[in-house]
């Protein structure tokens, strides 16, 4: 496989997609923040007066979707026919997890979006918690499903 | 040390900083993306027909770094006066590691912004390299340093 | 009825709209500005020197349709077919009236569309007016029509 | 007083403000929402299956104060030193009260940004709420404090 | 031929094209920068150390087309599918050139997305070079090719 | 001179500017399209049937003033104290020129806010005449006056 992002030039484009159908498409992707023991009480015990981190690190999230074309330059801007994200307090082993679900139907994929998703969702976890602690770590986005589309379904091994 | 960016009624407002003084600030941040070896190939080898996908890289980062406010609800949008990135390729480990820095003279830190920026960095590398192979995963996102503003210097230990 | 916007954890999320129909869909919206009688004549006797508040009015309701799904978290990123404004000067009660209508081919209604429209119209002539009196009154904006999509039509009694 | 947004052809022009000195500067805003009985109490009697329709007008409000430039023609861009919104829900009357209040340190006030802010606000509750009713209507839009800068304070009487 | 972005109370309007077939439309814009001798050769001369300007306004142009609906006023925001530009360097006349190449398939074609997208990554060459010189122009900015859709082919003549 | 938007690996980076002052800024840009003599009459006979032309692009251009630093990708994120245009009809050569006046009062100057704003506006001309002529050229867009900053007066010879 070649890389498909460049001209003869050897310059960025956006790929042509013209000649692809419109079907359904979806991609879930996931990643974690590792926060201190501190943290992940403050998040769990969410009372009126401390605030509820992970609602607006939900709605960064979606809203983070729908932007993703206007972030990475080569992505297409699309219709998203629906985005979601959730949570899972991994509190053993100090994680926050995320993971997104993005919907299209069009002619090229989502997986960019539900990346997106997720580290913005992150990096507001991040902004929400830094003054508590500045040492919160970002990791393991990656893509776990994909399908619709030509190349067809992708689960992560 | 508590949550600042709730109100009285727990809902997440944008700290003031209106009694903070103009002072130069500056963060670094750090993160990598695992790749696989063809791809790590395809990176170093770069040539004219294979396009420069750390260019690409680069720029998103930093558009990201000035698009920071309108991704992370709770950040300020501030001036920035200076933004950079580098990358390292660890060939050993598969790695293309991503480091930010970013500059501001004013009421407030960017340590979001150069967070995002090596997010962003790294989230363009995935899409123009998805094509070849779709288990990439982006770890190891987190804050170096940071220096000006009242809180003082932080540094990674 | 229940909201819709919420998932299985009482957390916002762009609803799936994935299985409805690609149908022609149009928004009809209203709302008006108070002013003082000052600045009803200086709108209505405009001459080159006054400039035309109106005119910015109906340029920033059309950007601002466009730019829906960007301020309203939860509003699908949707191509509209078309969108217009119209003003009527209501001179007896000294207010200036705003209609929008906004028309999309896709699987989503316009009514958030139609609705920020008109208040961003609003709020610009606030802006244009403000330096003349700030006691302006953004009131009455509501939904007057809706056709098109599953739900059928919606006509304000 | 004459408008001061319109050059000498007549035409909309962002005001001068470079001779104008940087001062801390303040505005309130209020406006309401009217909606059905029924969605009162959805909103007042939140669970977590629910949702929180204020906690994502909250965040589309302040968002929308720092887009505040991107979405009024003529408003200059500038840093906001501070950004927040509460909500009274007036049950009797089954109206939400939104009242922003933005803070900046700088050359021209912030009334457009709390109005904006505020706008956007009550726009979210309309949009999370519609599948129930979309009979609800924005009103009394308006601002009720400024302070600093040259032209003084003004309260709304 | 009347202009069509107007109303019947002369104000603009976004045109309606909800009754367009959705075909395949494509656009090819061009245009050129003047710039002095020693900038074309540190052009030419690209060196690491120098860095790839054209590399900047490609991406730069790319993501430009992508915003083109959130520029231009009146333009329909619409999902392109494809975009590319490519640089000459014509040394004889210290011009480099820049043409686009913009795809959508939809109700409404592209030449805005192409001319806009020629005219960012100028601009952006502009911006990258101007520490060397200000005295560059950019000229011969226009529509050189056009297809798809109802009002059929056009070629610069 | 070296061209100073690119880093020590000859990536493009913003260039620091936090050891510039705080100075007042003003940069003066013009430019300009060729249209048919049909589309020369019909903008200059303007009637409310007709609608302004340039009334929209003038908003068009002081928007993009204001968005500059989101379109050119090294361009830093500033306040603007101010942003104007003016048009003027040469009807001979058939000719619409537009002259853009940005000021800042910062640590960078505007130059490319005010080229950018003359781009747009120019664009903009273009969108809303195509229906007439698509043949229309823009040419001659260039720095007129520059001064503030350390690196003193330009003025185009």
């Amino acid at each position: 496989m070649e890389f498909t992002h460049f001209n003869d030039f050897g310059r960025a484009k956006m790929v042509s997609v013209e000649d692809k159908e419109n079907t359904k498409r979806l991609a879930v992707a996931r990643g974690n923040i590792k926060v201190s023991r501190d943290i992940i009480e403050k998040i769990t015990n969410k009372s009126m007066k401390k605030g509820d981190v992970l609602s607006v690190a939900q709605i960064a999230g979606i809203m983070g979707a729908k932007k993703t074309s206007d972030i990475i330059p080569m992505c297409h801007n699309i219709f998203l026919t629906g985005a979601d994200l959730q949570f899972i307090v991994d509190e053993k082993n100090s994680l926050i997890i995320a993971e997104s679900t993005v919907k299209t139907t069009g002619k090229t994929g989502v997986e960019m979006e539900a990346l997106t998703a997720v580290s913005i969702a992150l990096l507001t976890i991040y902004d929400m918690c830094k003054a508590v602690d500045k040492g919160m770590i970002l990791s393991e986005i990656k893509l776990i499903h994909k399908s619709g589309g030509k190349s067809g379904e992708y689960n992560l091994v």
